[in-house]
């Protein structure tokens, strides 16, 4: 690790990097985590593009945060304990205004998750950054997305379609209330991992996904790895006050069912299990395959990145 | 993760997740390792850009290979044994012939370490390759840059400057005889992380850094870190009989010294203990600290990426 990159990240992120099963962090070839015993290691990567995952005017702060929480949300799509997490930043140039900034957006979300950054590699180049989470899991157990049962109910937590939402708004294409702005805004820009109720669903969900390619997307994902169809009633998707305020339904619905980056959880239950609180019932587990919404969509489901 | 994304990861990179610590591999929100008892868990991450750490018209197979070396030498460096690897990588566009290349040149890594590809993302955007390691280690052994002591013997494994030899010859700044061009591009395109020799030094080396930025940059790193000084006799450093038969040995000593990516272990021995194989004495450790190589050098030790 070359000095300056060496001293850029002891600068803004050294102080991060505390954490209980931390017994190395940034500073030597590798950073060391203990596990406790009967415990095995979860781990998922997600590099976000600037002009591709978020626009190219976005605050550095919101910038960290968000990044850290697109992945911490598949530790809590697993059911898993954090454990840390590695950053690997790709910037145009060194600026230490920018580095400031996302590093306290960087801190917000360590503190929120209490995920220590334990390692980390800066590299010149376009911005990119890439989070590496670390969980722990009980050996036995997952949220798998295999697990979805004939019969099962299908959640998901929170409000759907804002994020998509917000996007649209940034792109002019929609005028929501100043209200509405500041909560989309914040929804897309300060996404939430659901940590705690991936802990909670641990041992009791049949599956689970983290929603950020859209409901419909995510959702296939859960039907093709459990061999089951999932038909889920657009009409009980819940969106936000924000959204319900919204002239167009028929987008607001488009936006809720196809739109990425909310970062919920969608899950399944066997029928007869309560769900926690502030989680929906949308629809059921059948025979078959796919997601079926009963209309006809006129959209792609999930971001296409390439 | 969407669609084609999905598919693209499948098609190219799922016969690379096996592997004994493999729970779950690519194909849910998050890859699922063990550790046995009473190990914990090492992790480094490490990106490459094209431009930046390998030339634009490096072979995909070799930046695969490469990509991967370059972090796993991370591994070796701390003395563990290798788990899995997760891939985050950044494309201009999904180009299926050089996704292909690039996989044979994973999967070459992925047979030469044993280290199975887990988990991945890719994104759009300039060419780059974020690889993190993941590896285990006994719960009270590490190979840290922090443990030398005044009196132990300086090593290096291998040879040195030969990448940086071969980056010269790529930038038009020399000519080497064929067989010696031949020999220095296999050097810098196809780095050997010192895997084996990592695991050899665990319990044994009282300090131990992979050498990325250049030997006095990383010697640098374990004078600081252990608090001690390093005194290098510049004549003992091992170059390759390709540099050996090069007409500025001026040219060559720098090229040892002071040039990155070979990727061989600097560690160090307390006096008497015997080095393994292809391994070379180079100095000691001394009260003080800094890296003394007895001469005035004009350049700046190791790579600056700002």
């Amino acid at each position: 690790m070359p000095a300056s990159e060496f001293t850029l990240i002891y600068r803004y992120f050294a102080a991060l990097g505390r954490g209980d099963a931390v017994d190395l962090s940034v500073g030597d070839d590798c950073a060391l985590l203990r596990l406790e015993p009967g415990e095995r290691l979860a781990t998922s990567v997600d590099t976000v593009v600037e002009g591709v995952h978020f626009p190219a005017d976005t605050f550095p702060e919101d910038i960290g945060f968000r990044a850290v929480s697109v992945a911490v949300s598949d530790l809590a799509a697993m059911g898993a304990r954090p454990l840390g997490m590695t950053i690997a930043l790709t910037l145009p140039d060194a600026d230490e205004f920018w580095l400031n900034a996302f590093s306290q957006g960087v801190g917000q979300a360590v503190s929120e998750y209490g995920i220590p950054l334990v390692g980390g590699d800066t590299t010149r180049g376009p911005l990119s950054i890439t989070v590496q989470v670390l969980g722990a899991l009980p050996l036995a157990e997952a949220l798998l997305r295999t697990g979805a049962q004939v019969g099962d109910v299908v959640y998901v937590s929170g409000c759907l379609g804002d994020a998509a939402a917000a996007l649209a708004f940034l792109n002019d294409e929609w005028r929501p209330s100043a209200a509405a702005a500041e909560y989309l805004l914040q929804r897309f820009n300060r996404p939430r991992a659901r940590l705690d109720l991936g802990a909670q669903l641990l041992g009791h969900a049949s599956a689970c996904i983290d929603i950020s390619d859209g409901l419909l997307a995510d959702a296939q994902h859960i039907a093709a790895a459990s061999g089951v169809g999932l038909r889920i009633d657009p009409a009980r998707v819940p969106v936000s006050p924000a959204l319900q305020g919204c002239d167009d339904q028929e987008q607001v619905l488009k936006w809720a069912l196809g739109g990425g980056d909310d970062y919920e959880l969608c899950f399944t239950l066997s029928a007869g299990t309560s769900a926690p609180q502030s989680c929906t019932a949308i629809g059921e587990v059948v025979a078959g395959e796919g997601v079926d919404v009963g209309m006809e969509l006129d959209f792609a489901g999930g971001y296409q990145h390439f």
